[in-house]
């Protein structure tokens, strides 16, 4: 299966050749990927930043412990969740959804309650719930680039605070939950060579 | 590329044919997906398990709002993340990585000390972090679904306490976090046919 043979490819790299780019056009299937990941009720509650500006990856180095994937990457991608989900959000899918498949957003008024009282249940748990959408997302972009032989680099080693800050995130509703750097290998990065650790199936997997 | 048109073609299953079973050759193909999956340190801190039991899966159901798919598809994959990460499972992974990669893990002491130190730094966050895990490992469950053509449904209404009760998991040391039932669609469900709804690349991406 082709996607077996991409995950065994990829591995998450330490060291990125600075003169490689990638291309816009493999940017833009990698952005596809993420654009059609699932999410819970398909409501996508996340924005991905895609950072090109210099200074501010500089910044960021700073708030991720400074590995240098944050600036010697290609691109440098911040998946952020929603830090509140509202009605607003709520109203923006369902007029997308009615949109979309042709019919009076009217018709959505049970579902919009139920969508409501569901989601105000998660109260503070909703931060979590939204960065999780974030992992799922993350992961089709990791597997869109191992597709297109493009090495990756997901990233939980930083300080989302100051990413917050320095983002201005908060006041774009917006939380940093996970990053992905994308780029090419430099031949240097020994990583490469190390044999994968995986578990074996058998613990792994249990039957019920 | 082959994973957006695999991403494409995949939907939120509703009803699944009750008659059709995923073969035992590319269940394995799934796991082996799952297996593959990237994850932080490369810990691989959940386990997967496979409700083949009927009884259980009846009492799963009414832990899981009555949602059909429960019984009647092929398969019922429950994502289960550490409930803890402690000690034990570091040097669990260090000695695999060790043997793997062949070397005395003594070399690995430093990093050892590392690992616990970052790792316990995240207390009570823990199972969020490990939460996180599973939903990579489900993104990839998907898509290699997808790639062979087998239907899925990604599952967060589940009561997860109940869940533990049932599974016994809390004697395992592990929590449900996601649910991922598989098989083929019933030529009944009807949502099949529904344009998929995503927001326009503008809107979920932002270059900064």
């Amino acid at each position: 299966m082709k996607l077996i043979e991409n995950l065994k490819w990829r591995y998450a790299t330490k060291k990125y050749d600075t003169t490689k780019k990638v291309s816009e056009d493999d940017l833009q299937q990698i952005k596809e990927a993420i654009r059609l990941s699932p999410s819970s009720y398909g409501l996508q509650a996340f924005k991905i930043l895609d950072i090109k500006d210099k200074d501010i990856r500089e910044k960021l180095k700073l708030a991720s412990y400074w590995q240098p994937q944050i600036t010697e990457a290609s691109h440098l991608l911040v998946f952020c969740g929603y830090a509140d989900v509202n009605d607003g959000h709520i109203d923006e899918y369902l007029n997308l959804k009615a949109d979309t498949q042709g019919f009076d957003v009217e018709l959505l008024k049970e579902f919009r309650n139920f969508m409501k009282v569901f989601i105000e249940g998660r109260k503070s748990g909703k931060q979590v719930w939204t960065a999780k959408q974030t992992y799922i997302a993350l992961s089709n972009a990791i597997a869109a680039c191992a597709e297109l032989k493009i090495d990756s680099t997901p990233m939980e080693g930083f300080e989302a605070e100051k990413y917050n800050e320095i983002l201005g995130l908060s006041s774009k509703g917006l939380k940093a939950d996970v990053l992905l750097a994308i780029g090419y290998r430099s031949d240097e990065d020994k990583t490469q060579y190390d044999m994968k650790i995986r578990k074996p199936m058998e613990s792994l997997f249990e039957i019920v």
